[in-house]
């Protein structure tokens, strides 16, 4: 039980779209990650998934509308609905997925999620 | 969906310990909340409770230790686990708990989370 210090734990990441763990909450993966670049469109069928943009700013990509994330903006994606993240310049996002969660909605592709 | 700037929502609550709701993940609610003074001990059986510093600086007191967190810092306080925020000056704070825990941890006591 101590504090986790965001920026420390961004600073140890260089690469992106690779989250991180940092904290637990319940059944839950708090993670760090850079993105750069645009994510491939997936959705979840069963969690809704949650972006907090620390640092620069994204876009969410729905299905026919695009939503800019600056930070210190919130924006979570319900469950079922098509998405993708994309970022022009580098940016910093505190993301939460229930744990096991593949984030590309695809064990096959997912990221490995270590703990930092 | 669209997202949700924090700082905005804060600048509409002036009350302190009064989280009020700002999206919803799964069956969690998000909140944002201003923090001065200290808030009485308790603790939640049943879940874990998160705690990110938006602005400002908060200590987490546990039974035997306190714990300074710092903006840009989570704070996890494990189920079952005896705690009490307290900020000598006010501190802005984004909490996550299952809905319908009562923040105090006892209903009898519990502030109404609004949401805004």
């Amino acid at each position: 039980m101590t504090p986790v210090n965001l920026a420390e734990k961004l600073s140890r990441i260089t690469t992106h779209w690779d989250p991180h763990v940092v904290a637990d909450y319940n059944d839950n993966d708090v993670m760090v990650v850079r993105f750069q670049g645009a994510f491939p469109f997936h959705l979840h069928e069963d969690t809704d998934d949650f972006f907090l943009v620390l640092e620069g700013e994204m876009t969410m990509d729905l299905d026919g509308s695009s939503h800019p994330v600056k930070a210190g903006e919130i924006f979570v994606v319900p469950k079922g609905v098509t998405h993708r993240p994309r970022a022009e310049a580098e940016c910093q996002v505190l993301l939460i997925e229930p744990k096991g969660v593949p984030n590309t909605g695809d064990p096959a592709t997912a990221a490995a999620k270590p703990r930092i």
